[in-house]
């Protein structure tokens, strides 16, 4: 085993003087800003200094080449990969940068990810910490800031340091209990990490918030303040009397040459998809059959799933690539943290799915993800009081409202096995396509599927839209889509037996939604949308297409969705119950003119 | 030390055939509902046997009663207090359940919570296990089934039963390690957790899944199937044939009288809100004055905060009422999922507090907290864009959106102090005031706030609407709420100067809004409205608004919102960067009329 050679008394002088300077930037920057958090940078001090000026290796110029080492701020700051102001969502960003080192890309690039004290209270901390031992990345390094102070008062365990390193241990990881504030016991620990094989390394830091700062340093009620201003001076003061070669520079090592930039050539579907009309299929059956299509076409194309893999279908393309499939197993927050930390710096194109459920699990992750401009794909099934037996519990009816909100977010929403297939291949080129208009590809055919089987699936994207009924003598618009898209269908064909006509439009995306062809076919039907939707009423198919039409004069809208929690049953009859099936679009088109 | 008697020959032989009945009945109801988990009831039958035949006290004919022990059923099943279909969110409310019993009932019940070793990967569990030994909690038993099998795989660990030993007492619980089809081992690991003081008691029990179902038992792909038709006759008759005494039944103990019924009588704020016309007050510093009030009227109002208690304020009711405020640390998931478990059977008013962006965090148990009809007040500060410096990870702009697509929930927006303290008010009193009309109380007088403070709160209660400015010549209705309702005044005072008059509604609450409100008030203007908020475009205020008007024809609504991720900034910068200040309400305004 390689031996450890401390670095000589010249270069932790150096390093303790780059301590002491961030500490002085740290106090200048949140006093101009008037916000941060001076007392949390100070304790950190030393291990930002050793981290970055002896141990990554990285072009100081190409902060974001694919060769560097990684590192990721989880306390509360943002650092360039992924914005990390949540808490407690770093450590899943980092397992996944570290995943994608170690198996992807089969580099030597290594991944450091820094936490608080205050924010290992989050459950995601430790849905990390157990994926990260699972899957032996020991390319990663935790470094927890045990400052003891949280916002409001201590952190729960304080300094109890051997509490951290048993919590640590449990959870299968390499651990140092180490003085935060000395940078020899930081550079050995640091070196040892990279011995190990087979295990993460966590390395336990005890430090002290504001450490530096006179009458600041482990006091209570300093957290997220700037200096008042007139103790600046005197702390400046202070800090730069400790430096003791003030102009000198440390220069960090350079990174292997182990790793190919990204090809980020456009990703099509090696065939087109291969279904006859009238064929039934699952389109969540298709989003297995897509996935593994898109494997075979690249590379770069992974899959992630919490356990849920046999409903959701990924596991058609876990069985033809199973080295580029990452089971996450119950641990959502993980899942999407993981997808979010292999898609940065463009070294995949994760697909992450689960039941569209339990996307509400994530929803902090997805909202920092797109603070984070990560370009990362969901793909949520069981939607809907559709899905039947299963229960409340499982029925996503609030997972339109939740993604619609999230900015930058394209929610496809596909009605069957064909337009499955186009939105997946139309997701993971979304950073192309965004700069070009996208290509025309096959349209909605009328396959049909089983209800239960619905998916909807949320990425980034261009409006897509389909009129898939209609003729000259239209009364009213119905819009649908998944389920209530064919519920729709079977609508028209009820009314055209009673000599009534309706034009029936698929969104295929939801957000955005193509407002001029609603408001196209709304003015060629006399002003009367109505639509149908199986989600709750609030935020969903509904309410998007208010949005189109608000501006519009003389167009009225009827709304058909779920009210209320729901139920267990049989599709059929929950469609029914809660009044989005054939039957009761019929009764609205009816009503609606009788009005 | 109490010495432990090992129950006899007959009690034991009772408790394994109830184990089998059950299994019996766990094949029978999934086949009829054709829906459900028989080989994870069969992993568990013996634990269910023993708790609720031999350890548990309860009455059988009041399952619900304040003094029974409690039990959590976290995998996946339902159970009477809290839904929890959802993996991870048991062991939470169970938590809510023993610190409310062990510290706000002071009383002797117990509770009990059976996990699934696939659901352990969940982090919200770990938050739990943290919180039950940070808090001493005694008065809890978890029972982690490890039946090795997850949905789509083996559970992470598999039988690993020495790590999951090391991890529960990393976490400070006392742990025992059982086999999980043993009844003796049962019974003699519950009465050892009854002997434990100061510590929660984990049980982690060795179970097969499947188990007693011949080629089925530890067998994967078998998980939520109901067993297929042509098997069900054998095994039947397997399982009764290991039953040894079928009639006999096993009557659970009657719990100790030492709880009384919760007083449900209404409380009221003990004085009105303390304001005079003009003075400026923070709403989040008025929601710190209200539930200290609260606090006064009610020993059952408590607090519950997630180390924001310096910034939501809640630490005002903290200093008057020390004993009934808990602190969550930073674990959101498990800070609701603990509200929810106070409020559990009417034991206590929790009111649970942190920065609105984070509720994200735990929206999956805001969704099943509705599921389960929990009455829990969750109060949000530091909503949108105006917060400022703080920057984009701290803004909720998607948290009435979120709020709104949860059935059952009343959305509260406040716009100033006497607002927020009348709505935290009515939502302490939000059961008794559905059965009848809520009483009038003081409304919008005016009063400033700082824009940095503003609270959301959401719950759940009736509709409550305000015209704040209106006249016989006012041509465009305007709706704002929260800090935009200020700028929509000030607006008003702009255009007002310039000789055209509008109205201006503060709705309140957002979810109901009070349509009739809205459209008269659009048909006195018009049929012009202007909704302005300071939250994403999508799920908010503007498309309730839509929502409100979409079936009136001749309305035309436009909309004021943030778009696209936001930055740091000075609050009144970013109000006029994202186009929802004074001056951009008072540009659309005459935008309106120029069309």
């Amino acid at each position: 085993m390689a031996k450890y050679h401390k670095p000589d008394e010249k270069t932790l002088q150096g390093l303790r003087d780059i301590a002491n300077k961030l500490r002085i930037h740290s106090i200048k920057a949140t006093c101009a800003s008037n916000s941060g958090h001076p007392t949390s940078c100070c304790s950190a001090a030393e291990i930002m200094s050793v981290l970055f000026f002896h141990t990554m290796r990285y072009k100081t110029e190409q902060p974001r080449n694919q060769c560097n080492d990684r590192f990721v701020l989880s306390k509360k700051l943002d650092f360039v990969d992924v914005a990390t102001g949540s808490l407690g969502q770093g450590l899943g960003a980092a397992c996944g940068m570290a995943y994608t080192g170690k198996n992807f890309d089969k580099s030597s690039y290594r991944v450091y990810c820094l936490l608080g004290d205050g924010e290992c209270s989050e459950g995601s901390v430790w849905e990390a910490m157990a994926f990260a031992s699972h899957y032996k990345l020991d390319n990663i390094v935790a470094i927890m800031d045990v400052n003891r102070l949280g916002q409001s008062e201590a952190a729960p365990l304080k300094h109890d340091m051997e509490t951290y390193r048993k919590r640590c241990e449990a959870f299968g990881w390499n651990t140092y209990v180490v003085d935060g504030h000395s940078v020899e016991e930081l550079c050995k620990a640091f070196w040892q990490a990279q011995q190990v094989q087979g295990k993460p390394t966590c390395i336990v830091a005890k430090t002290f918030k504001g450490k530096g700062l006179k009458n600041i340093e482990d006091l209570d009620n300093w957290h997220g303040k700037p200096i008042p201003k007139d103790r600046v001076d005197e702390l400046l003061k202070d800090l730069a009397a400790e430096i003791q070669v003030p102009n000198k520079t440390l220069c960090p090592e350079l990174p292997k040459e182990d790793t190919a930039p990204a090809d980020l050539s456009p990703i099509s579907l090696p065939s087109p998809p291969a279904y006859k009309k009238g064929d039934k299929m699952a389109t969540r059956r298709a989003y297995g059959v897509a996935l593994a299509k898109l494997g075979q076409a690249s590379q770069r194309v992974v899959a992630l799933d919490g356990d849920t893999k046999n409903s959701t279908f990924s596991e058609t393309f876990k069985k033809a690539f199973p080295d580029r499939y990452i089971e996450c197993f119950i641990a959502e927050q993980n899942m999407v943290g993981v997808a979010i930390g292999c898609a940065t710096r463009d070294r995949t194109v994760a697909f992450a799915s689960t039941f569209a459920a339990f996307f509400s699990r994530a929803y902090d992750q997805i909202r920092m993800g797109a603070i984070s401009q990560s370009n990362v794909n969901l793909v949520g099934s069981h939607c809907g009081v559709s899905i039947g037996e299963d229960g409340p519990s499982q029925m996503a009816l609030e997972d339109l409202a939740m993604f619609r909100a999230i900015p930058t977010c394209t929610v496809f929403y596909p009605s069957d096995a064909v337009s499955t297939e186009r939105a997946i291949e139309l997701s993971a080129n979304t950073k192309v396509l965004i700069q070009r208009k996208p290509n025309s590809y096959l349209s909605f055919t009328g396959y049909l599927f089983h209800p239960h089987q619905q998916t909807r699936h949320c990425c980034h994207l261009l409006p897509r839209r389909e009129v898939v009924r209609q003729s000259d003598t239209d009364r009213v618009t119905v819009v649908g889509a998944g389920v209530t898209l064919h519920e729709a269908l079977a609508a028209a064909d009820i009314l055209a037996s009673e000599g009534t006509n309706i034009r029936v439009v698929d969104p295929f995306t939801i957000k955005p939604l193509d407002a001029a062809t609603i408001v196209a076919s709304a003015r060629a039907t006399g002003g009367l949308i109505i639509t149908v939707e199986d989600h709750y009423r609030e935020g969903g198919l509904g309410e998007a297409v208010l949005s189109a039409v608000g501006k519009e004069p003389g167009i009225v809208v009827t709304r058909l969705a779920v009210d209320g929690v729901p139920r267990s049953g049989k599709p059929q009859e929950l469609l029914d119950f809660f009044g989005i099936s054939a039957k009761h679009i019929a009764n609205a088109v009816r009503q609606t003119f009788a009005n």
